[in-house]
């Protein structure tokens, strides 16, 4: 039952603060003359929450500030406040790493005032969503050091969180005309003009860049995704868009390595198209600010290009001052056998951003050094239980050697479709695949569909991708032996249909 | 140790299986004639799996159907192939909700692969991130109805849940956009050309529509959004925008109560000129799709305006054909004093759309019958454990009578806040607020910033908006003694800036 009596710093009245158990709190000005007056005004129930603010260090405090630091190698952190420590928050309380406790008017979306109110809020990791870009919870550094980062692609130390696949993409293609800007500029210090012609949507500061795509592409659904994204009509119909160029994927015949020679000019043919698009509408005005593909189109049928074509690609986007942007939404995780899908390429610097989410259980984008952008945010910028998960989940991969289980099983399985290829010449063709990422074109988009029908019936889910193929995604523990039960469903399956 | 011959059904070959113990699986085709002949295959480790397929029904099942009629009824089910058992699903098998036991070759993002192989994640509901809009789980419409549409905005019944704030409103736009390119058409079937121009970006595929915003208000950060966008300078430059019609926010005289004429006139201009930007578009070529507004302008400065320019808003919108898009992100959830902000407005039919997030714990906008929209589809469409969440915070809010609790307190608040803007007329004006979502306007954008640093020194966390205005943004469960202990900070700190 603490009871206090406290002289004001700044004025001649007298404060007296009784606290009567944790039930009433009465606060009282002495003198009223130059102060708010407050009231007494009882608890009307326990609360389970602290009896007021107490401030230890200044705020951010050393502990936030070393934080701050630590993560500021991993990501932008030019928005954060400070650390928080949300298990020892509740109520209208925060209480940030270095222990002070705050009365929080900022907004709360985390749940911490409702823990004690229902057992489902206990898991404090859980329950609290916070607004990562601002106040993160003390272990995110940490957490995102061992998930994320710990499979960081090769010349790239630095990551940024999103809520799921279509913001991390669109987050991307931001950090590139930013990127794109201040190297036009020459510093990164906007104009009076850029500050005020961006607030009506109109040029310099909202400027006519673009984002060169592929024909087959899928980038996502946001309407920044959906003018790089071509695999569907049915994605884009009836959403304006941009005009923004784009280039022809390479169309190869498969086994690659039977037609190295049709697919190299296919590939010189798609890659002088790029070069051509990107003068093209550097004339027009909306200059080329980065390139989007993916290392293996999935949506858009499982196209397939060499490390070659990526290579070429890649200088290009270097030689006209273009940001090369990776899709591995699709591609990341390890289906492949390869962690990331571009490590096929073999390049020790194979891309300027590779944007990621599904397998990865959260969204978000690796980026060099020189695309970071501390206007990247989002309230949410993902959610820090996704990656607790997604560090057990690479744990789970390394212990048991699932990528080189992957590339086993996906050999297997290819050499199981060209097998069946060649015993159904007028049903398949083109069986292709890395790792377990496999697909196989069908006669036509009916019999695609009724195949995949029928294997259902008998218990094999698969799905279709582009006009007419069926696409093999299997988890990362699918093993030889399923393989061969699979093979043999869809053997039977195959057969009804010859 | 089950051993089996069967005949086949198409061929005259025989399949001969046999299962030794849980270990070692060998299928072997007796004719090798017509069939794809699978090999011997032993499994390498004890798998917490199961040993094949097991199909109970056809898929979708009677459950699945019934589940996807019950879903159908709160949102788009478009996509929905079938319902899963999480619980049950483990290895490369997935189990439905008929019971029917599936290899999954469709990409599976959750984790039902990973159950057994950590203890984290034993909490399937937690761990498993389902493809909601193909695959949800058995108790999302049941979760869905106790969470989101038990608290429905007047006139809607349809939900569709989304990962952040952005794409929600993302999503609705498209909705809008799609919704009034059928009303063009008479029908939703797309021409020829809409699905080719489509495809490379072009109208009338890609048509020239807009969505009307106003100036001050802020929707979010993806492309689509910041077009709409235009609260700060800095959320917007270097990226590229639409040219779209971006109308005056009233700015009004507060207390509102106080300055009836003056604010009803400057209602009158602005929508006046919401009209003729609608005519102006429309003649350039640019028709109006939808208008997006906050029911207070957030992030812009605490902006509000009166349910008179609301109900006017909704009929200009509704005359010119225009949907209504009522952006509930940082005003939904309680925090005015009614769940909703529009609540105030005191309409039946305020809306046709109503996008939500942060507070909600999940993304999503509700929708009016006629804008469902099956092309609105996002892999994750949110994430179900976060309906678990709001379910019991909704509980709570009941239980507790935070509503009106948050009534009270904002009274309490908005009072003290006028006494002190009486008591330092050159430090403060303009409070306002609705509920505890309150604000005042400061001298300037300096001591503006300089007051919130000290009052964090004292431990009370303020947030700033527009120029120079400081927002509260306390939980629900802030109660009056909770006002009148940040009364007294906030009195001791503004004395020191007199």
């Amino acid at each position: 039952n603490p009871s206090a009596t406290q002289h004001c710093l700044n004025c001649v009245c007298v404060c007296v603060c009784v606290c009567v158990c944790v039930c009433v709190c009465v606060c009282v000005c002495v003198c009223t003359g130059c102060r708010y007056v407050s009231k007494a005004a009882a608890k009307t129930q326990l609360e389970f929450e602290y009896n007021g603010p107490s401030m230890k260090t200044e705020v951010p405090g050393p502990r936030s500030k070393e934080l701050t630091k630590q993560l500021g190698e991993m990501q932008n952190v030019g928005a954060i406040n400070f650390f928080c420590n949300y298990e020892e928050s509740r109520g209208n309380y925060l209480v940030d790493v270095d222990g002070n406790r705050m009365l929080d008017y900022t907004d709360p979306l985390y749940s911490y005032w409702l823990v004690h109110r229902s057992p489902l809020f206990l898991l404090s990791a859980f329950v609290n969503r916070p607004a990562l870009g601002i106040m993160p919870p003390e272990n995110f550094p940490e957490k995102l050091a061992e998930s994320l980062l710990s499979v960081a692609p090769s010349g790239m130390s630095r990551v940024q969180t999103m809520a799921c696949g279509s913001c991390s993409n669109e987050n991307a293609y931001k950090a590139m005309f930013i990127w794109y800007r201040n190297k036009e500029r020459g510093h990164n210090i906007p104009s009076d003009e850029d500050m005020s012609s961006c607030m009506i949507n109109q040029s310099p500061g909202c400027p006519d860049l673009s984002i060169l795509s592929f024909m087959g592409g899928f980038h996502g659904r946001t309407m920044g995704c959906l003018a790089t994204t071509h695999s569907k009509a049915i994605h884009k119909l009836d959403v304006p868009s941009f005009d923004w160029p784009i280039a022809p994927f390479p169309k190869l015949k498969y086994p690659l390595e039977e037609f190295t020679r049709e697919n190299a000019q296919e590939e010189a043919r798609c890659l002088e198209e790029v070069e051509d698009l990107i003068v093209q509408w550097r004339q027009k005005g909306r200059p080329v600010a980065g390139i989007v593909i993916e290392p293996i189109q999935a949506e858009g049928g499982d196209n397939h290009a060499t490390p070659d074509f990526f290579k070429k690609l890649r200088n290009i986007a270097r030689k006209h001052g273009s940001a090369f942007h990776v899709d591995e939404v699709q591609t990341g995780g390890g289906t492949t056998g390869k962690f990331w899908a571009h490590e096929h390429w073999g390049m020790d610097d194979p891309a300027d951003i590779v944007s990621f989410s599904k397998k990865m259980l959260t969204g978000g984008f690796y980026h060099k050094d020189e695309l970071q952008a501390y206007r990247i945010f989002n309230t949410w910028m993902g959610d820090p239980s996704k990656n607790l998960f997604l560090a057990e989940v690479l744990n789970v991969i390394r212990r048991e050697n699932l990528l080189e289980e992957v590339t086993r099983s996906g050999k297997t399985l290819l050499q199981g479709l060209y097998q069946l290829q060649d015993q159904y010449p007028n049903l398949l063709s083109s069986a292709r695949g890395q790792g377990t990422f496999c697909a196989i074109d069908i006669r036509d988009d009916a019999t695609r569909n009724s195949i995949i029908l029928k294997a259902r019936d008998k218990g094999v889910l698969l799905g279709g991708c582009g006009d007419r193929s069926i696409r093999f995604r299997p988890a990362l523990v699918f093993k030889e032996h399923h393989v061969h039960m699979f093979l043999n469903v869809f053997s039977d399956v195959l057969a009804e249909h010859n």
